[in-house]
């Protein structure tokens, strides 16, 4: 907090110095990512900051950031005793950054800012083209050197220069000619390359043009190995360096239509498979993990002094242990590479946060009577997982268990749905949702987010959202099912599962149906859970479930059993027998 | 048929003495209505053609008619035997009338139509503004000459003065200074007034202009009463003849911005008694018909030989005997002026047919076992009524009874849906479908359309459809909830009630919510159902409803009884009681 003081002291002395008025930063990348490497963590080396959305203006006698809803607690926290004020994105009275710019920096002021990381229209009020944070933070971190590797055709499913292909097709079709593409997840899928120059995300710094006139590859030299400068020769991509890149001209003649998002959010077989088995593995992961969490939470402990000198019970579990036996337990598994995202553990009220961050400074440990969340995911080779599970500690109360079960309603709903060809996302979000709405409760989030296959664990075009969202539900799209409720300071419950868009055959799926000509109703697909982990039925009234939805509940966790028992020990297998007894 | 023939054949005379090439209709009058009085029907005349949507475009040796999906069969037995081809629009392989003509009437060619009832694309299409059909049609009718009655406050529930000043606020503070309308609903209710123009919609042929420099109706002034003329004195709105209207002035000066549709779409609490006063008395109405249905197909009648030559029993019910007979019964209520629609009476696979036209030429008698489907609603001076039953007759078979239960599940799940205040109804739209898609069935139109207070029958600006809508459901709009099932060859089933959306007082309503801030969740709102008529029990599996469903299935039937029990005779009251025993 105190550096933020000095830090931003010194940002305004060089403001003063270069006559600037205003200082703009966003808290983002070159390549507009959501997560991004240290050396671009500017608003958090000035603030404290930590969440990915960040908008900030620095005056004289102002330091401003801009934030959205799922960063307003968190934010304030990390804020505080620091210059800035925290500016709530979405609430009907606080100012978009660009309006306050209007009406606060008219006519002949200076607004300078970073251009290589501001884009849309905060960038068009900036004036000022400059890099006002590198003089001033000495020990700036370097940009990342580490080596890029070739995702195979085994698991990519697709070689190189068919996937060049197949997009450029597209592209033709629809009147362009080359396309240049900038987002890491976009270069890294095109390319069937991988990286692991952000934390979480295996992808890595680069730009990529695709064109019949040969294909580049923008990225820092030493990265490449002979291995990927093989790969790229036999695709026709020739590598050119990181730095000389010129954007504004390969942008402007760049087709404005890109398929790559929608290309890479249906997911082809060898990675559906591939999820699968990604699922099998973190499945057996998780029943390890949560097999152990119980052990340890029931084991009696002794009290002891710790080394801090705070006192303590032995065995004593925390958040923070859970996280890194998540880890632990997951390194166990072929092809794990990383966590898919810092796991949020979160202990009774920190679950209220729905973006609690699991850390040292807010650690405590599991003890009493409660809910545990546990949101985590796995990056293996051949797949990306996300899963949330909340189980019950100790004695659980009734209003707990009321609103666990609203939340189970709604997760079956959703992974039950059997939907037109064509169906928005936006069309099924109120699935999930009405069971808690006629509680009178919501949650401000989205029911689900696209997931990445070995990339990002966010990722478009698809979405459950209340938002409209003009994308169609695709065969192939794999996305998360998170409903969830949030009661602050008390408690906060989340079911998420991974499912995947596919064919729906009525014939066989509804064989009690009254026969009917098919063609007048048309073609429907319905989502196939791919998450393999027992829900905890301790925690669920089953009278509020209705028949559908008991069975749906006892076959999934029967499911959950039958697949994962043939890779269990003894002990655990023992364990989740019991778990997945049915109701 | 052969009139048509004989009409187009007319028509080509027409257009070869004027060095015409091709000739477009719509099917639309100058307001862009979509009932329309007799003197536009000009494509009816001239294809026999009868649904509301259609566009046509005549050649020296092409006739063409598009149309929507509501009237693809209806479209295809009308157009028989006549010189067009039906156009069937939303198919893929279906050109649009647009790109029709650009690729068929290129450079130099003359399109000429009747611009006053032309808009949009097709209007810009058109480079000579004559009217051809005039002169051809000599029995074409004029112009309707009926008298336009003040609409008291009583039951508008708003002065005019007030509430052209509530619009014209709005317009300024939309940055407009008048307005100017054409839509024949808004000019009715903007000003307080009420016509028989059109057949089932107490609208006139007008145009308005509001403006603080002084408001003008423009109307044909044989239509004003001296009521009218006082009333609109009142209101500081001149009256000038419907032909000085000069559109293209007035348009342009015009504000872009229209808050009518939305306005009118809320409902004050006027309106809203009014509308319970309307649904009361349609109820009563409903009620005595459908017990004198009942009674009447039951009876066993005598065998007879009709003045037509045919055969028949003497008490045969048919379509059309129901069709008049629940004008009848409407007749004997209070306040009544109209049906506000023609009544749809469907039997069997004429219900399959979502926009079945129930008439002589394809009249049956309701004989032996199956459905009967009727959708009907009545105009009341102080409210417009919507309801659609579809009840069994004889045996009911378990494939009918499966579908009219899974119909009724999604019409259960609208009515009883709470949701977040700034809902769209697109979100709520999947709750009425998700049972019948389960079963790989849904039914192509929207599952509501808002309701005029004594006005159209169909308004904007809300809709619960699957298509994107992103007008937010307002405390106080009053739509249909329409859900239903359509077996082509076999039967239709559609369960239709009207809803009012109002505040849900989560304390009260929900009484065993999890107590918490409800500040962290918001307000909600919730549908109230205002339709009183009972469910046919009959046809419902029990098994398939879950307790909620039920509880709601036999509370509806029971707050229909206890609300019309007091306003029916003996007879009446104890059949009503039995029809609404509780399952």
């Amino acid at each position: 907090m105190i550096a933020s003081f000095t830090r931003v002291k010194k940002l305004r002395e060089a403001m003063k110095k270069e006559g600037i008025d205003a200082y703009l930063m966003v808290n983002t990348d070159p390549h507009e990512s959501e997560y991004i490497p240290d050396y671009w963590k500017c608003v958090t080396w000035l603030s404290g900051f930590k969440g990915e959305v960040a908008t900030v203006i620095v005056t004289q006698d102002q330091a401003l950031l801009w934030t959205d809803s799922r960063f307003f607690i968190s934010g304030a926290l990390q804020l505080k005793g620091s210059p800035f004020s925290l500016m709530k994105l979405g609430m009907t009275d606080t100012i978009l950054p660009a309006d306050w710019i209007d009406a606060n920096l008219g006519e002949g002021k200076v607004i300078a800012g970073d251009k290589r990381v501001l884009f849309g229209c905060i960038a068009k009020k900036v004036n000022k083209d400059i890099d006002l944070i590198s003089p001033i933070w000495s020990k700036r971190p370097s940009l990342p050197k580490n080596k890029i590797e070739v995702y195979p055709a085994e698991y990519s499913g697709e070689a190189t220069s068919d996937r060049i292909e197949r997009i450029l097709s597209d592209v033709e079709a629809h009147g362009g000619k080359s396309l240049f593409l900038s987002a890491l997840d976009e270069v890294a899928w095109a390319l069937n390359l991988r990286g692991s120059d952000i934390h979480c995300t295996p992808v890595f710094l680069a730009y990529a043009l695709l064109s019949r006139d040969g294909s580049k590859l923008y990225v820092d030299q030493d990265k490449v190995t002979d291995e990927v400068r093989k790969a790229m020769k036999a695709a026709n991509v020739e590598i050119e360096d990181y730095d000389s890149v010129n954007l504004e001209a390969l942008r402007a003649e760049s087709s404005p239509y890109n398929p790559i998002q929608l290309m890479k959010g249906i997911k082809n077989n060898v990675e559906i498979e591939g999820f699968r088995n990604a699922m099998l593995k973190d499945g057996i992961a998780l029943t390890k993990f949560y097999h152990w969490l119980e052990d340890n939470l029931k084991s009696e402990g002794e009290f002891v002094i710790n080394a801090d000198g705070s006192f303590g019970i032995s065995n004593e579990v925390t958040e923070m242990d859970c996280m890194r036996k998540l880890i632990e337990f997951r390194k166990q598994q072929p092809l794990y590479k990383e966590e898919s995202f810092d796991a949020i553990v979160a202990w009774n009220a920190h679950a209220a946060l729905p973006h609690y961050e699991t850390c040292e400074e807010s650690n405590v440990p599991i003890t009493g009577d409660g809910l545990l969340l546990i949101d985590t995911g796995g990056q293996y080779l051949d797949g990306t997982t996300d899963i949330t599970r909340t189980i019950g500690v100790g004695k659980v109360s009734d209003a707990m268990k009321r609103d666990y079960t609203l939340v189970l309603k709604g997760h079956i709903r959703l992974a039950s749905a059997v939907f037109p060809v064509g169906t928005r996302g936006d069309q099924l979000d109120a699935l999930a949702r009405i069971d808690l709405w006629r509680d009178g409760k919501t949650y401000r989030h989205g029911t689900s987010h696209g997931v990445g296959h070995y990339l990002g664990v966010h990722e478009g075009p698809e979405s459950v959202r209340m938002e409209h969202n003009p994308q169609k539900l695709v065969e192939g799209m794999v996305f998360s099912n998170e409903p969830a409720i949030y009661l602050g300071g008390k408690y906060g419950i989340r079911h998420e599962n991974c499912v995947l868009v596919r064919k729906f055959d009525v014939e066989k799926e509804a064989p009690n149906a009254t026969p009917c000509d098919q063609s007048e109703h048309g073609d429907f697909h319905c989502l196939e859970t791919l998450t393999l982990c027992y829900f905890d039925t301790s925690c669920v009234i089953k009278e509020m479930l209705d028949c559908f939805e008991l069975e749906w509940l006892n076959s999934y966790n029967k499911w959950v059993y039958d697949t994962l028992a043939p890779h269990l020990d003894e002990s655990d297998r023992c364990w989740l027998s019991e778990k997945t007894a049915e109701l």
